[in-house]
């Protein structure tokens, strides 16, 4: 078990994942404003090696499926004896399994997930786990996207990493998260910054008027066109956390 | 510019990364199959310092937003120097903006992506890039799930995962892929390992049975049912590539 620094006496946001590949953390995450955020202790990070689990001399964590098939599944007991130990030191936090089965990740949960305690967070590879784990333990499937990864530890790392930036203090402007994508149900609108003129192409107008009001709906008619043209189905979706 | 190693004369899925954060990389792509794969040359990366194309002594990258409002987006000019200079080298690859306004990444575009030359991704950071540039260079958008992160770093990696694990000889069992989740528009069917018996839960009877054809119908039907259960809309999504 690896703890990364946190904890200045307020209560941090922690995040444990459960992995065969400790060392793959921080990595990204101990970069930029959300690692500024774990050196300042306002979100933890602590890594738990599924191998520690592991049975035998050689610390086996997985086997072959039963009735045939390629690749190994990762055991029931193994993954039991794992999460409990994760679980015991973070007893109010959901228990989450990466796998592209689960219920899809959205803005939503990461701000309801934000709000919490933190994550104990199963990272798989190979071809899965013991389904029995999954039932046993109560883990809630979640997927960060309808695609199959090579293991669970980037979506771990996406899923805290959208967690942590709602988190008070992380990001610079809190005024951001205002108006960003999955706001109101829309994407955002456009950006524009210098130079005024670029390859012949300009800044709309309306941008430059310094007329705030008339911005903000041009802002907000530029939401609903792009959403209304990429993602109607955003605007179908009711609202839900 | 950072070349990772790579190549032993068969053509390598080529990764291109523009990024503020080029220490993020290889990252979590180094390790596993898919670092395995890296160091064998069957795919290579390839990260671009977006601020080597900054401007002035302090090689600035953004700007204000105009119109007013939070944070800092990134310019049009310095953005089109970077996607010009990592296009000139490869000029067949797709030019992809990770940004949650984009078409949804799913297992069906990252077959395509992984099929071709390779990729070049634009990873942005702050309130998001000015959008002449996506226009003026003709970036497609890409989402890698409705959600948002600090950075596009992470959504970067997790395409290129997604399309590297599907390069030829990067897993072991290339049977591993035919039966993964959203082949045929499913989720995947429930696996099991030893222990037989673990924590009074059985095997179903059927995996043990030794009958590969009333094994084969089973995780057939398994799929089914909990695809219709958690993501009927799997079923309704026509096939698309």
């Amino acid at each position: 078990m690896a703890h990364f620094p946190t904890s200045d006496g307020r209560a941090a946001w922690r995040a444990n994942v459960l992995t065969l590949f400790t060392d793959m953390f921080p990595g990204p995450l101990g970069v930029s404003l959300v690692g500024q955020a774990l050196d300042a202790g306002v979100w933890s990070l602590t890594t738990h090696q599924i191998r520690d689990f592991g049975l035998g001399r050689h610390r086996q964590v997985d086997d072959t499926p039963a009735g045939g098939g390629a690749g190994m599944v990762l055991r029931a007991d193994v993954l039991g004896a794992a999460v409990d130990a994760a679980r015991a030191a973070n007893p109010d936090s959901p228990l989450i399994y990466l796998s592209p089965r689960g219920r899809p990740f959205d803005q939503a949960m990461a701000k309801t997930l934000s709000a919490g305690p933190g994550v104990v967070l199963l990272a798989g590879r190979f071809e899965g786990v013991d389904e029995r784990v999954i039932a046993g333990r109560g883990l809630m499937e979640v997927s960060i996207g309808d695609y199959v990864l090579s293991g669970g530890e980037l979506a771990a790392m996406v899923l805290i990493d959208a967690c942590v930036r709602l988190l008070p203090g992380v990001l610079g402007a809190p005024e951001s998260l205002a108006h960003e994508s999955f706001e109101g149900g829309l994407l955002e609108y456009p950006q524009y910054t210098r130079p005024r003129e670029w390859e012949g192409s300009g800044i709309p107008e309306v941008l430059l008027s310094g007329d705030h009001q008339a911005i903000a709906a041009w802002r907000r008619a530029e939401a609903q066109r792009i959403t209304a043209q990429r993602r109607p189905d955003l605007t179908r979706k009711p609202e839900h956390d």
